[in-house]
């Protein structure tokens, strides 16, 4: 069990190396050479040059004004300092309420811990009960719940604070949610004409003998959209094309790295083996090898291109089908089309951006039978995640290491190793574990099915909740009380099982404190100074780059990782949540993690990340739904705890609490959740008046005909595909956008989402 | 715990009732003086004439052709005659699908008794656990698998009939699905024009200041639906005026009573006291004081409806909204029209019959606090009615009632009061209790606010099955176990207890083998004999009937009770299922009973039921997600069964099962689910096409216009209704119908929903 002092050194070292975090990253971020891994949604918008091109040779790499060193935290106030409204226009809804998350845990916590710690730490200090008692305690426990004597008249306080701080929590939460649900409605009707708008996919066209699938829709919706229907885009299934121009990216990045590597060295060619990885196989010139290959790549591509274009096979049963106006997009999103509700299915369109094309392609029969899959195979990771956990907790504790491996008794005996080991070894154990697991989960929504990338991150995050939950907070409390106490509840009798648990879960804050600070704490802060993006962009200017634009390439802002980042903040909530009534002294630590994390992303925000796609903050029923099950999973735990504390008399109250939780819970879904799913046909048919009063002219046709193409017939960055762009402009519908890479072209300021017309 | 002989002697005291039903139900059917009870719905229909005007005066009362006594059973086989589409046409989809679930039973279960019998029987009898047991056992309990020794590789047969049960079951019911989903499109595809096909409700239309409700709901379907609006009808609280309509019909009723004595025995005029039940009170001639109190009723029925007709706040925030064309209802239904989730709420009108007035005029706001209210006392009545029913069952215990009222033993102690005790008692006093529930639920269910009949007795059958699943069933095996082995439970370590439930869970099977032949076997015998409605009946043509009019009103043939009905028929359902891995046995009595209903109810609804509304099987879903609820159930309780014993190898193949039963229901759900919700949008088109190319002139505003009007104001049976229609034509928001009562005019067959344009 860690001691006061214990957590007291694992504070220190990790304030500490949030310390070093932020000094590195305040002298890496002024030198001009990393400008662009640091600001690189600056450059994305391009509103900043690079400053290579000016002033003397030195300074273009290393900042030698000596004065800007001294001001190493100044980025704190300047992210803070960006308002809100801004902040929408630069970064868009999304990023602007993901941020919204961690204000809300201030919201929530900074009030809560106020009133614990004047009322509720005092009434549990004052008591004697565990001095008295035979189990293993520290003073930090003496602080919570655990010390207060069974059957006593104090539990009445934490009744009350149970109560408060649900309610507390409740309104913070309907609050939030009506201010995020009048954001996104006011950030959707302020928007300028976007294709999504207009557009309906269309899945399980069914087959028919006679008609090829684009007329099949095209009759149907003429038929039953008489009024409305405007045109169609039938769905490709070219995914085998997208792999080849994914590889002949990738052959041609070696190609220019030994084009590279022998412009700077000229005296021999540079060979290298075809075999695996380049160690086996028969040695070949490199630069000839990888032209040949891009060429053969380049010729499959066009043939594939052809398939595509002239095979009825490749095409699927899906279409992306666009209307007159809003007001009937709105009306077929919203309603079932056939008698036979597998057929014909209708959802909104995402954002061009937004769709995830390969999933485009699976046939809708196979769905079912995809989501019981994934759902067992879930299962089965979540479940048997566990014992590798389990082991690392028990060893985790001094005591077994020290019966573990006897002879390391005297190096883990020392005072500073003890307390390392144990202020850092649970927390890091469960952070390398968890460090696999979202690439696996985002898999498993892949093959699910998920046709939009908003909502396969959605459904990650779900998954990797579930999985946090289980895993890491009933799998820490459950497998490390049952490696403490086992001894104990296999000479108890039944009815002192309940009780023993309920004594261990405040006990458990200490190990939680010690998570907190290095998964919360030191993560956040290494988490600016983007190490690894730091890493490859320097590799790649020093092996890839040759022209500008390369350069411009060469820096990943990447995203925002909503499918790690939000679960993450969840056990947070939970945490705080749970802790909140029994352990207070938890609360401080998770407040800290609250501000430093808004102030971090808020800066990252503002100048490294640079959203895929725009969902104007769909998530947000996720992030409400589960705080509200940390509050019922911690009303329940706290009944269990009372239960066996012999503070009978409050059950019955206790029991209302969750009851209450859940009313909340669905009166809020009802009131606030269709904002988020729906697009009314009011506001549809207000944004259509208003634009058929103020362009009676316009020609919508054009305008809608190349928003939904995939985007590898949308040009690449090959020399042909301006061929293949003519050709499929000879069939209607398939016709290629002017060739344009999104990445390059400053986009749109204010309206991230939109293409202009 | 009743022996074979006892259950012997339950089953011919049970046997024997029934054919006293059947008999008496022969007899009295033939007579022709209870003509009008036996088959009320051939006179609704206008295709029987009362056999009362014809022969000789004994002749019309009773039945003197001896030769039709013989033929007591004989209409058996003519329920069975009359085919599936006619008995559509005949008595609507309602009641054809409903007389399907008991089909369903039938199509279940004989396949698996007669697997269960043919394998699983033998392999349980030659064993002989029981008998070298100390465990109380009857001969019964012997054909069950608690006669298996622990650990035995028989089990492995217990398991393959689990999945062969599983899969059977899930078949019928995907096959049943199936079928049930197209005979109700089917069924709503062939109906002619009916009101609810155009019109749309909308609920919770928001206050506005400067217009009136109906204005504003005129203006909002302008603007939003500008193509397809045609017209609306405001929703009036006219729930006062219907009290009185009812307060005044009951007068007259009284009224007519007197008059009729007078006019038998004219020598002295009746005479009845004021006060409470006619006990107490002034003495008054009782004609004038009904005269006179029926008229102060009609003239406070007019100033009420004058009231309704010109003040404002009498008209709720709710209308009837009517379209032009069903594609334009069939999208406003599926569709949101606010950004505000709360207001503007749209949904399919229900058809005038079955619209419930009185909650129309609930405003919404408070629906949800409602529901919570009802959730939370739904919960104390299903757990507190457990308490009577516990005390009940243990004194139905023989043993239990010598040591109650030791002074009873000798009567006790005789063979048939044992016998009789042990078969009777336990099922009756369940029964008893029930009989108050279904109107608790139904009180309930209006109380929540549904607007719709059909949606109120749906929500009241699923309360009813939950109430009968926790109570009936669960408390029937625990409650049980727990007076008969309490005792042994406490002398019993921890890990002995499941095992002692896993074997008591297959022997009560005796116990629901008594519960199913009273109250399913005897129920239904009873059921044909309508002996409430013929007692009502007689003493109304006594009492009341002076002209043939008056006759007519006085049958009432009542509706299938979909509320009890429906759970009763589950409850059966749920116990087959459960019992037939264990204990086959219970399988025959559950077919019998599946059978018997099935001929009972099919004669019932041809000849007497008349459904007051068609929600053309609407009901289907809770049907079907009920029966997966009994399958998950048995799994369960299987898996509990076989681990205590000892045949834990089988646990992960039956952890299976509940999973891929579960994922067949999702699929399921997902298929047919639809069918029973929404109108898609190709139907309506369909239809609207059709009708613009065969009427293209029709007038639909006329044909629309008195279609959602209140009752009350459809003319009822007073004197003065004429004028105040007069006076409300003037009004054309609240124009009254010509008037009619539907009740005395033949419906017109085959579209019983439609009101004749």
């Amino acid at each position: 069990m860690a001691s006061l002092s214990d957590i007291g050194v694992a504070a220190a070292i990790n304030i500490l190396s949030a310390f070093v975090f932020f000094l590195a990253f305040a002298i890496l971020r002024i030198q001009p050479v990393n400008d662009r891994v640091y600001f690189p949604k600056w450059y994305l918008k391009g509103l900043r040059s690079s400053p290579l091109h000016t002033g003397a040779f030195v300074s273009k790499f290393v900042n030698l004004d000596f004065r800007s060193y001294m001001r190493f935290l100044n980025w704190m106030p300047v992210a803070l300092q960006m308002p809100e409204p801004e902040l929408i226009d630069h970064a868009g809804l999304d990023s602007a309420v993901y941020l919204r998350i961690y204000l809300l845990g201030l919201k929530i916590f900074v009030p809560i811990a106020f009133l614990a710690f004047v009322i509720t730490v005092p009434v549990n200090w004052t008591n004697g009960t565990l001095e008295h008692s035979n189990l293993i305690y520290s003073d930090i426990d003496k602080l919570s719940i655990s010390n207060i004597p069974i059957g006593s008249d104090r539990f009445w306080t934490h009744l009350v604070m149970a109560y408060t701080f649900t309610f507390w929590t409740c309104y913070v939460l309907k609050r939030e949610y009506e201010i995020v649900a009048t954001m996104r409605l006011h950030f959707l009707a302020s928007e300028r004409r976007r294709p999504d708008q207009f557009t309906v996919l269309v899945r399980n066209v069914p087959p028919d003998p006679d008609e090829s699938v684009s007329e099949l829709v095209e009759h149907f919706f003429m038929v039953n959209h008489p009024d409305h229907y405007l045109s169609h885009q039938v769905v490709c299934n070219a995914n085998k094309l997208s792999d080849l121009v994914n590889e002949k990216k990738k052959k041609q990045n070696w190609l220019d790295f030994y084009e590279r590597k022998y412009f700077r060295n000229q005296s021999s060619r540079p060979s290298m083996k075809t075999g695996f990885l380049g160690i086996c196989g028969s040695r070949v010139d490199a630069i000839d090898f990888f032209t040949s290959e891009v060429e053969r790549l380049s010729r499959e591509i066009d043939s594939e291109r052809d398939k595509i274009v002239n095979n009825p096979k490749s095409v699927m049963p899906a279409a992306f089908v666009s209307f007159k106006t809003r007001w009937g997009a709105a009306v077929c999103a919203q309603t079932q089309l056939s008698r036979n509700p597998t057929i014909w299915l209708t959802e909104w369109a995402p954002e061009p951006r937004d769709v995830y094309w390969d999933n485009l392609a699976i046939p809708f029969v196979s769905l079912t039978i995809r989501r019981l899959i994934v759902a067992v195979a879930f299962f089965f990771l979540t479940f048997f995640f566990m014992i590798p956990i389990a082991f690392v907790q028990s060893l985790a504790n001094i005591e077994g290491i020290e019966k573990a491996v006897p002879f390391l008794k005297p190096i883990i005996e020392m005072k500073a190793t003890k307390s390392l080991i144990q202020g850092f070894l649970p927390g890091i154990a469960l952070k390398i574990f968890l460090r696999f697991l979202p690439s696996i989960l985002m898999l498993m929504s892949k093959f699910e099915g998920f046709i939009s990338l908003s909502a396969l991150e959605r459904r990650s995050a779900t998954r990797y909740y579930i999985f946090q939950f289980i895993n890491v907070f009933l799998g820490s409390i459950i497998t490390g009380t049952a490696f403490q106490q086992l001894d104990n509840f296999l000479h108890q009798s039944a009815n002192d099982i309940p009780k023993t648990i309920g004594v261990s879960i405040p006990m458990k804050a200490t190990f939680f404190i010690t998570y907190i600070m290095v998964d919360g704490w030191a993560g956040v802060a290494g988490e600016i100074l983007r190490l690894k993006p730091l890493i490859i962009y320097h590799l790649k200017i020093f092996f890839l780059v040759k022209t500008e634009k390369d350069r411009e390439e060469a820096t990943d802002p990447g995203t925002l990782d909503f499918n790690t980042g939000e679960p993450q903040i969840q056990l947070y909530f939970l945490l705080g949540i749970i802790y909140a009534v029994g352990s207070p002294i938890l609360l401080p630590f998770i407040i800290v993690f609250f501000g430093l994390a808004y102030i971090v992303y808020r800066h990252q925000i503002i100048n490294v990340y640079n959203q895929e796609y725009e969902s104007a903050a769909a998530f947000w029923p996720d992030v409400h739904g589960r705080i509200i099950v940390a509050l019922v999973v911690s009303q329940l735990l706290l009944m269990g705890l009372l239960s066996t504390k012999k503070a009978a008399q409050s059950t019955p109250l206790l029991i209302t609490l969750p009851v209450l939780t859940i009313w909340f819970h669905r009166f809020c879904k009802g009131r606030y959740e269709p904002a988020f799913l729906i697009n009314p046909l009011q506001e549809a048919m207000m944004k259509d008046t208003l634009e058929r009063a103020r362009e009676p002219n316009l020609n919508l046709k054009g305008f809608l005909q190349n928003a939904y193409i995939h985007p590898v017939f949308k040009g690449g960055d090959d020399s042909d595909s301006d061929a293949t762009t003519e050709e499929l402009n000879l069939k209607p519908a398939l016709v290629a956008t002017k060739r344009q890479s999104r990445r390059n072209t400053p986009l749109p300021s204010k309206h991230s989402g939109s293409l202009s017309p």
